[in-house]
């Protein structure tokens, strides 16, 4: 998921408080809602070797929907998992582009429970690992554990695991779910969910969420410092896109690479795009600066300012800066006004530029085509589709109507209130746990929460689960499985807390 | 070679005129000059199998100094390929950079004859060729004939392999030489020569050099349509180089790719790039606005503009246009003007962008780096020091000291008397031979003439050769090897003409 990563680095409150339990040992408040949890915990621990080849196996076989890999069969694999985990009812949901799947489970419960999962994960160049990326490979992390290191260990296959997990525990147990579940999967997460809206939609999973009283999708939230839990309680939206300036389109500069001595005669489809770029934001890079583009920004309320406030004080910054490899954030800000900023601002921010010759050295062409990927995040109350159409007519107005514009993905910012059920039922389990947690008002990174919270659903959606990974979208991505940090959940204690919260939903 | 390959497509002047005798049959008046002319034809026609064996295993053996493949083992191959030819006393001549070879033939001739040699080639990617671009496949294209498709085929080893088989005719043919030779090759002129001044300066290349009339590098000129030859003056001047924003360099923004929700608070070192090449050109991309760049610029003399607007007179615009995929001109230029631009600009070109994520799709990431290759082309009086002193000091002044210039090559414009001998003596070969020839005053593209024209030198240095290919830093590059265009010379019709030249320029 395009989770921002910022902010859950909590400065340790409780260090060296005696009063912080060792969290392999589950402190007994717990057991009030999950009925016999001890005899649960060591049905889990007792499968944990099967979960972690499930996670090792589905590891092995990526779905990159950028890149066209493994579609058709990653949703397969994805319904044989939801299947196997119990879900009687699990079937491929075609769309416009990567199928997703929809799996119900009616226990013939009061509640109902509705989980989202992406099967597809992040592009990866194996010369930047240091294991292979598909092999899933156990390595020892200093202050973690044992962890798993693959493509897609943490964003989302590691917590989604975990999640089924619990429903196979229960099962050997004996038991059924203690809510009904609504199991609605995507395979194009990571390319802004294009078609996620439709697999939503059709009516066995629209039937299924209208009952739900809320919906998640199972993440590893912990702290590695503190064991803390960030509750998000919304995130940005965004658009992915594409800005293209060729020749054959413009009319000027050539249709093709030709030899780049011709630029003294003959226009430059890079230097537009160049000049077209920079219309975009201000002259730093910092502020978008398309025509119209802050019309509908709503201002951070009191109540999201005092959340950031807090969660300045209870997050390491420097910390949070090493890790990016950041000297100074935009203007000097210091850390609260940065996370201010972060949470508050909408982006215009530059993936990757591609433009005739790239390889090493040089090659005197003077290129046909050049284009930037885009991704600009959006906050209450833009609109994916008031700033879709905002950019095609700033460019349109500076002159450059012939810069092509491609959306790939996104959608509309997302919201969930701090009182409802559902973040209401995190904040318990986590409480019970002696974990401590921090409501964070909105992530600058996104996920498709909207598909819920807007209508016609209008439901919480919320990001929940216990455990620690880290490196989404990077190398060496990782899911700690056997913790040796006291403070930071393995992968046993990630399934009770899924088991935790669903019987606290059921409540 | 960075050849321009603009103007090189004449109108045909005298299409329809029987007077012009159909090339495969030599006119008489070239036996004035090349004693004993069509024995010597017939022992090159009799060694055409082996040239052209020589070329396709030369084309299989590439060497690329911007991606360092076969450094040594081409400056080697060089120097065999001069030995086989008949140069007793051809070495590898070391550098810093890539090895290059002087090669000399005391023949005890009165005159003495200059040739540069580049032994490497351009870059190719094979996805791009119709047929594999090692591999020399004979090729029929229509109203040229059978044509070598293989890189280098005319950039530069066509030609070079037809020089080289005027010697070992000559030798076949129990002659000798009618010059002295001396021959220096570099390695590097594909990433803009920087070492080859030291090839020059070694002291037996510079012995011999300082004794000739004057230095030529074979090239194949003729424009398929008339069979005419432009004869190029000079030569731009040439910096290559890459700019690169980082995060780690500019100690803001990230120092290496983070998350892209990040934006909302960390600086961009691609949006820092964009800016500082906005500064660089007018808005439209057409004139550099680096400070003080047009300070040595000498404008066009009265004399080059007749010769270009003779030039625009016999060519043909349409068929450059639809060559180049080019629909209009900088500012709608006419063709004349257009050609004017072309040889008194300077121009600063982005051959390439490259900034985080260039695959398929989008990646979420704010890159920590971005670099653009630019090819800044310099006019007389402009110098490649001055340029590079100036491109580093306007981005300082701009606030963007942060961004690294990396120049990986480049040198001074170049200029030739249209009256030296060498000139003379392409026009007395082209004019026996019935081949109309015009004057260039300066190729938009470049070539390290300036070795040979500047100081201590002050040599002539010019191209020359006949017979046709295309293609040169493009896919399926190919050489005119069987000429079925009777306007055409065909490789034996090639040899012919530099032995024609060898004996010109004996007189």
């Amino acid at each position: 998921m395009s989770e921002d990563a910022s902010a859950t680095s909590r400065r340790n409150l409780m260090a060296g408080a005696a009063a912080l339990a060792p969290i392999a040992l589950i402190p007994g408040g717990a057991e009030a809602a999950t009925p016999n949890r001890g005899a649960l915990q060591r049905v889990v621990e007792s499968q944990k070797d099967d979960t972690v080849a499930r996670l090792r196996d589905w590891i092995a076989n990526p779905s990159i929907a950028a890149e066209g890999v493994n579609i058709q069969g990653g949703a397969e694999y994805m319904a044989r998992l939801a299947r196997d985990a119990g879900f009687a009812n699990a079937q491929i949901a075609p769309t416009d582009g990567s199928p997703g799947v929809v799996a119900t489970w009616d226990v013939g419960a009061a509640k109902t429970l509705g989980v989202y999962f992406m099967y597809d994960v992040k592009q990866y160049d194996p010369a930047e690992w240091t294991s292979p990326p598909l092999e899933g490979r156990m390595v020892d992390k200093p202050n973690l554990g044992s962890c798993i290191v693959g493509r897609g260990a943490v964003n989302q296959k590691g917590p989604e695991t975990a999640f089924l997990a619990a429903l196979h525990a229960l099962r050997a147990a004996g038991r059924q779910p203690p809510v009904n579940l609504v199991l609605v999967c995507e395979g194009e997460e990571e390319i802004g969910s294009p078609h996620f809206q439709q697999v939503v939609q059709q009516e066995r999973a629209m039937a299924a969420l209208r009952r739900a009283d809320g919906v998640f999708i199972p993440s590893a939230s912990q702290d590695p410092s503190t064991g803390g839990v960030t509750l998000t309680l919304g995130a940005k939206g965004i658009i992915e896109c594409e800005l293209v300036s060729s020749g054959e389109h413009w009319g000027r500069g050539p249709a093709h690479d030709i030899h780049s001595s011709n630029k003294a005669m003959v226009d430059s489809p890079v230097w537009r795009l160049v000049a077209a770029l920079r219309t975009l934001v201000s002259e730093d890079g910092n502020t978008p600066a398309i025509d119209g583009w802050f019309e509908n920004v709503r201002p951070l309320t009191q109540r999201e300012r005092e959340l950031i406030a807090l969660n300045a004080r209870n997050t390491n910054e420097a910390d949070w800066k090493r890790r990016n490899g950041v000297r100074v954030f935009i203007d000097d800000l210091p850390w609260q006004q940065a996370l201010e900023r972060l949470a508050s601002q909408p982006t215009v921010n530059i993936e990757g530029l591609v433009a005739g010759y790239t390889g090493p050295g040089g090659k005197t062409i003077l290129p046909g085509r050049a284009a930037a990927k885009l991704d600009l995040r959006l906050v209450p109350n833009m609109t994916r589709a008031e700033a879709e159409r905002k950019l095609n007519a700033h460019l349109q107005a500076k002159g450059f109507g012939d810069i092509v514009v491609n959306v790939t993905g996104g959608y509309d910012p997302t919201e969930t209130d701090e009182h409802s059920r559902i973040v209401q039922a995190e904040v318990s389990v986590c409480r019970r746990l002696g974990i401590e947690t921090t409501l964070n008002p909105r992530s600058a990174g996104s996920w498709p929460g909207t598909v819920f919270t807007s209508a016609p659903l209008s439901l919480p959606a919320a990001q929940f689960g216990l455990g620690h990974g880290s490196g989404a979208h990077a190398p060496d991505e990782y899911f700690v499985i056997d913790s040796n940090n006291r403070r930071v959940m393995g992968l046993t204690g990630a399934v009770m807390g899924y088991i935790d919260f669903m019987y606290e939903m059921a409540r």
